[in-house]
C-alpha cells in the first residue's frame, strides 16, 4: 500500500496544519525550546515520562493486548479505552522524537506499530477488546466501547509520526484503520457516533496528511450526526456526549469537559478546511461563553466528580473542582485551532494559562506522577501515593503513578513534546511570539524570505523577555508579541533601546530588520490580587493571588496552618519578597519565587450545629501568609491548600 | 414452623422497640395524628403512594422477580437491590395497615408474602438476582450485591407487619432468611460483610421481636466485622462502605450517607440490648460531629453526587447538595434511636428540621412523585419529567414518578405510614411530647395508670400547641414538651391560663392533672435570618430565612427573576406578610406562608473572563424579596431557586 502523503506536511512536526486560516504554524524543526521552565518539562518527558508510560503499560498488560489470539482475547486487562493509551504514548514517542531523535526511540514506535499491524484485522478495524473470539461484537457499545475514539487515537500517532519522519507503517495501519470507519459509517452507513469524539479531529488531521478528502468528509459526517440522541439513554444524560444538541444550535461546552472540547477541536478542524464559518463562528461562541462562565482560574475545564463534566455557569467549587488534566490540554489543543484560524492573541492568554495552572500542575517532579484531577482547594492533607500501586479508577486524590484510567500521562507527554510548535506562527509577513521562553525560532515568510529569532527570558519568574533577531534577508517584516490580558497596562517594549507603544493585546514591531537588532519587552509582574465574579458562589468574597500567568496558593504542609481561618487583608498589595531570607531563597529556586500576603488567622468556635442567629467572627491574630506558585503545591509531602482566600 | 414473638411487641405498632433507654418508646395505637400538616402527607401515603409504588414495580418486573423458574431468572429485570423496594412497600403496607386497617391492603400484604415463601430457597436463602439457574452465585459480590441489604429490608418488613397484626407467614420467612443469614455468616463463617450495611439494625429487631438472641448476637458479630477492609478495594475508597476503620474507632460519619446511617442505627440497637455504653458513646460522637460539620441547613446529609457520600467536613455545596431523600429518612431512624436511649430532646430537633425540610420536600403534591436528592440551589429552571417516564439511576433532577434506583419512596412510605410513632415517648411517670402535631396520646405509664392528651394546633404555621388532658386517674404525673433550639428564647407556656417558666429544651409540668386541664404553647414563630458557619465556603457571606422549623427559599418561576443578582439587605428583619394580600393569601393557603425580605436586585455585567482585578460592584435596584417554604419549591412548574442568598 501506497500512502500519499503532501510533502508539505511531512516535515517541522507541526500538531495541526491547517490549508486556510489567519496564521500558518510553525514545527518542531522551525521553533526550538532551549531552555528554562519548559525545557525542564520537556527533558522529564524524554527521560522519564515515556519510559514510565511503556513499562506500566507492559506491567498491565495493555501493550499485550495486541497479541491477539484466541486465549488472549479473553484475558484481555484493563478497559476498553487502554489501546488509546498505547497509541497517546506512541503519538508523545513520535514527537520527542521528532524533537530529539534517537535510534532507540524511533526503533520502539517501529515494534509497537509492528504490535498493531498485527492486531489489526484485514479489514482494517483494530481494536483489542471488541470482536475477537469470545469478545463483544464490534459497535456493539457506542456509548462506553470507545472503539473510535481508539481509532482517533492511532491516526493521530500515525500523524505525529508521518509529520516527524515520514510516511511509515504506522501511517499504512492508521489509513487502513480510517478506511475501515469509512467503509463502515459512510454516508450510507447508520446515523450513529461513538460516546467519546476524537475520531473527529483525528479524521481532519489525517485528511491534511493524506490529501484523502474522504477522511475529511467521513469527519464532517460524524459531526452532523452528534446532537441528535442517536446514543441510548444514560442517567448522565445526552449532553455528556454533546449528542444533545446538534453541534451548530448549542451555545456552551457541556457534559464531559474532555468529549466537548475534542469534539469542538474536530469541528474547528472540519469548520477551516470546508470554509464553514458558521460552524467556526458556533465554536467560538461555545468557547466564549464556556470561558467566561464555566472556567476556572487556572484555566481548568469540567467542575464535577460525577460525570467529569462543565457544570452550570458559575458552579465552580474549589474543594471539588475537577479540572481534569485532560481537559486542559483538550483545551489547548482547542484554543491553538481556534488560535490559528483567527489570529486572536486571546486564545494564546488561554493557551498560557493551562499551560502554567494545569498542565504543569499535574506532572510531578520526577516525571513519572501525575495528577488526574486539579483541585483548588484541598481541606485535608494529601495522602501519599506507593510507587508501585495503580490508582483504582480517576478522579482525586494526590499525584500518582498510574491510574486505573491513565489518559493524563500519554497526554502531557504528547503536548509537552510537541509544545515548541504553540509557542509561534506567522503570517505573511509577521512572525508572532506567542509564549515566552529561551526558544529560537526559524523559518520562512510567505514570500520565501528566511527569517530567525533568538528568545532569552527568566519568564515567568521575571518579566523581561530579549528577543534578537538572529536572521533577516533584507526588506521590512514585523515581529508580533502578545501582550498577556494581565499585562495590557504597564508592558513596555523597546527596539534597540528605542521605547516602542504597547499597549492592548500585542505589540507589532514593523521595520527593514538587521541580524543583530534586539527587541526587549518587559511585562509587569507584581503580584496581584484577583477577585471573582459575583456569580460563582464558592468564592464569594474571596481573593485568589496571581503573578504574571502563576495563579498562587497557600499551602500548609501536613495541614500545620489551619488554612481554613486565614482571611486576606486586601488593603495591603501582595509584596514579592517578605524578607531579604526569602528573596534569596527565590532566587536559587526561581520556579518556586512565593508571594507575601497580610492576613489575619481568625478564631473559629466549635459549635454544635453550623448555623446561628448571627455571623460569628473570632479573635484575629495577624500574620504574613507565605504564597507559593499553585503548580509547585503537593511536592513536598502530605499538604492541604487553597487558591482561594476569604477576605478579612 | 412457629415464631416466638414476645407479647409486647406484637401490639401498637411500634417501629422500634429497645429493652432498654431513657424512654419508652409509643406506637401507632398510641398516638394518633388527627389533622394538619402531616395527616395530609399520611392520607397522601395510604391513598396514593403505596399504589403508585405497587403499580411500578409490576410494571418494571421487580414484583414479578420474586416468581423464580428457570426461564425468569435469565431475564431478571432491574438493579440488584430491587427485591429490597419491594420489602419496603411491604413494610410501608404494614405500617399503613397498622394506622387504617383495611381488608384490601391486609390481603395484599399476605398475596406479596405468598410469592416471597415461593421464592425462599430450602434453607432460607432469598434474593432473587443471586444463585438461580444462569445467575451469578451467591454471596459473589459482597460490594455491590446487595444481598443481605435486601435480607435485612425484608427482615424489616417482617417487623412491622408482626408489630401491627402479630406474626405471620411473613415473619416465618424472614426468621428462615435470618437462619440462613445466621448459619452462613456466623462466629464460624467468613469475616465478611454486606457493601451496604441495614441487616445490623434489622436483625436487631427481629430478635426484639422473637426474642431470638442468636439475631442479635449476628448483629454484633457483623458491627465487629466492619471497618478491616475486606471488601475489595475499590475507587470510592473503604469509606464508602464504612469500611475503612472499626465502628468504634470512627469520630464521624463518612463515605455513603445511607450506608453511614443504617449502619450506625444498627449499632446503637446493639449497644442499647448489650448495655455496650462504649458503642453507644461512639456513635454519638461521631453523629455530634456529623451535625456540626456536615449537614445542611435543611438537616440533609450526603453532599457528593458521585458517590452519595459525606463530604469532608464544611463541604457543603449548595447547588450540588446531594441531601438524598433516603439519608434524611435515615438520620430520622438513628436520631429516634439516640433520643430513646439517652431522653436528649435534641435529636427530637434534628428530627422535626428533617421532616419538615427534607422529607416533605421530597414528597410531590400528587403522592406519586419525589426529589430522589434534594438540592438547596436550582440554578437553571427543573425540568419537566412525563409521568410514565422512568428517571435513569439515580441523582438530581426534578420530582419524578420513579427513578431506576427508586429507593427514596419505600423509604418515605414507610416513614411516614409510622410517622406518629415518632411524635412521643414515656419514662416513668413523664408524657414527653417531641412533635407538635394535631394529635391523640393515649398510653399508660409504667405503673399502669392511664393517661391521655389531645392537641391542637396549626403547627408549624403557627406557634400556638394547645394540650387538653383527656385523660388522667389521679396522683402526679408530668407532661414534658420540647423547645426546639430555636424557641429557646421566647417561648411561653401556660398551664389552665397560668403562665410556666419556659427555658431550655424543654418545659415539664409536672402537677396531679385533672381531665380537661389544659396546657397552652406559644413557640416565637417570627421569622428570623440564619449565618452559615464561615467555614462552609460554599455559602460564605449569605444568609438563609428560618420561620421556626421551616427553611426558607426565594424560587422564581421559570428563572423569571435571576436569583443570582439578589443581595439581601440583612438590617432589615424578615416580615411575615408584606401586604394584605398576601397575608390573606397565606391564610388560605397556611402550607404556603410567604415571608418577604428586604433586597436588592444587583446588575451584573458580561465579562468575557469572570476574574478580574477588582471585586465589580453592579447598580442595584431596591425589592422586596417574596420567600415561601423550601419544601413548597418546584411544585408550579419548572422554576430555579435557592435557599442561601448573598447579604448586599
Amino acid at each position: 500500500m501506497t500512502v500519499t502523503a503532501r510533502p508539505a506536511d511531512l516535515t517541522g512536526g507541526r500538531p495541526v496544519v491547517p490549508s486556510r486560516g489567519a496564521l500558518r504554524p510553525l514545527g518542531l524543526a522551525e521553533v526550538r525550546i532551549t531552555g528554562g521552565f519548559w525545557a525542564r518539562r520537556q527533558q522529564l518527558i524524554g527521560s522519564a515520562t515515556l519510559d514510565h508510560g511503556r513499562l506500566w503499560m507492559d506491567k498491565l498488560g495493555w501493550t499485550g493486548s495486541f497479541l491477539r489470539d484466541g486465549n488472549a482475547n479473553a484475558d484481555r486487562r484493563g478497559r476498553e479505552f487502554t489501546d488509546s493509551e498505547v497509541y497517546k504514548l506512541v503519538e508523545a514517542m513520535s514527537w520527542e522524537n521528532g524533537r530529539l531523535p534517537t535510534p532507540a526511540r524511533d526503533r520502539e514506535i517501529t515494534e509497537l506499530t509492528t504490535l498493531f499491524a498485527g492486531a489489526q484485522a484485514e479489514d482494517g478495524y483494530l481494536h483489542t477488546a471488541f470482536g475477537g473470539p469470545g469478545q463483544r461484537s464490534r459497535y456493539s457499545d457506542l456509548s462506553w466501547g470507545h472503539e473510535l475514539y481508539c481509532t482517533g487515537h492511532l491516526l493521530q500517532a500515525a500523524v505525529a509520526r508521518a509529520r516527524t519522519t515520514g510516511g511509515d507503517e504506522l501511517l499504512e495501519v492508521a489509513q487502513r484503520a480510517a478506511d475501515h470507519v469509512c467503509d463502515t459509517f459512510g454516508p450510507d452507513g447508520p446515523a450513529i457516533v461513538c460516546g467519546h469524539p476524537e475520531i473527529e479531529p483525528a479524521l481532519a488531521e489525517l485528511a491534511r496528511v493524506t490529501g484523502e478528502q474522504r477522511y475529511l468528509d467521513q469527519a464532517a459526517l460524524f459531526l452532523r450526526r452528534r446532537g441528535h440522541r442517536s446514543l441510548p439513554p444514560h442517567q448522565f444524560g445526552w449532553s455528556y456526549f454533546s449528542d444533545d444538541q446538534p453541534i451548530r444550535a448549542a451555545h456552551t461546552f457541556r457534559g464531559h469537559a474532555v468529549r466537548a472540547l475534542y469534539l469542538a477541536a474536530g469541528a474547528v478542524d472540519v469548520a477551516v478546511e470546508t470554509g464553514d464559518d458558521e460552524l467556526l463562528g458556533a465554536i467560538i461562541e461555545q468557547f466564549d461563553h464556556t470561558l467566561a462562565r464555566r472556567t476556572y482560574l487556572t484555566g481548568g475545564m469540567g467542575s464535577r466528580h460525577e460525570d467529569e463534566a462543565f457544570g452550570e455557569d458559575f458552579v465552580l467549587p474549589s474543594d471539588r473542582a475537577y479540572s481534569e488534566t485532560c481537559a486542559g490540554i483538550a483545551t489547548v489543543m482547542l484554543a491553538w485551532r481556534l488560535l490559528l484560524a483567527t489570529g486572536r492573541p486571546r486564545y494564546a492568554d488561554v493557551i498560557e494559562r493551562v499551560l502554567y495552572n494545569v498542565v504543569a500542575t499535574s506532572l510531578g517532579d520526577d516525571g513519572r506522577s501525575f495528577f488526574y484531577a486539579n483541585t483548588l482547594h484541598q481541606r485535608t492533607p494529601t495522602a501519599v501515593v506507593p510507587e508501585d500501586q495503580e490508582q483504582l479508577g480517576f478522579g482525586g486524590g494526590p499525584r500518582a503513578p498510574w491510574f486505573e484510567v491513565s489518559c493524563c500521562l500519554g497526554n502531557t507527554a504528547r503536548l509537552l513534546a510537541s509544545l515548541s510548535a504553540y509557542f509561534a506562527a506567522v503570517d505573511a509577513d509577521e512572525v508572532h511570539v506567542f509564549q515566552y521562553a529561551d526558544a529560537e525560532v526559524r523559518t520562512r515568510l510567505a514570500d520565501g524570505r528566511p527569517v530567525g529569532l533568538s528568545m532569552t527570558t527568566a519568564y515567568p519568574d521575571s518579566g523581561g523577555v530579549r528577543i534578537r533577531v538572529t536572521e533577516t534577508s533584507g526588506g521590512e517584516w514585523a515581529v508580533a508579541l502578545r501582550l498577556p490580558h494581565w499585562a495590557s497596562d504597564g508592558a513596555t517594549v523597546t527596539v534597540n533601546g528605542q521605547p516602542q507603544p504597547a499597549s492592548g493585546d500585542r505589540v507589532v514591531i514593523r521595520r527593514p530588520f538587521r541580524a543583530g537588532d534586539e527587541i526587549v519587552l518587559w511585562l509587569p509582574m507584581r503580584p496581584r490580587f484577583t477577585h471573582p465574579d459575583a456569580r460563582i458562589d464558592a468564592v464569594r468574597d474571596c481573593v485568589a493571588v496571581e503573578r504574571g500567568p502563576i495563579v498562587l496558593c497557600a499551602e500548609s504542609p501536613e495541614g500545620s496552618i489551619d488554612l481554613d481561618r486565614v482571611r486576606v487583608d486586601v488593603a495591603v498589595p501582595p509584596a514579592d519578597y517578605a524578607t531579604a531570607a526569602v528573596a534569596a531563597e527565590n532566587e536559587k529556586n526561581p520556579e518556586q519565587s512565593t508571594v507575601s500576603v497580610s492576613a489575619v488567622l481568625e478564631q473559629t468556635a466549635a459549635a454544635a450545629w453550623p448555623y446561628a442567629d448571627a455571623a460569628a467572627s473570632g479573635a484575629r491574630t495577624p500574620t504574613s501568609l507565605r504564597m507559593i506558585p499553585y503548580h509547585r503545591w503537593g511536592r513536598q509531602g502530605p499538604a492541604t491548600m487553597r487558591i482561594w482566600l476569604p477576605k478579612t
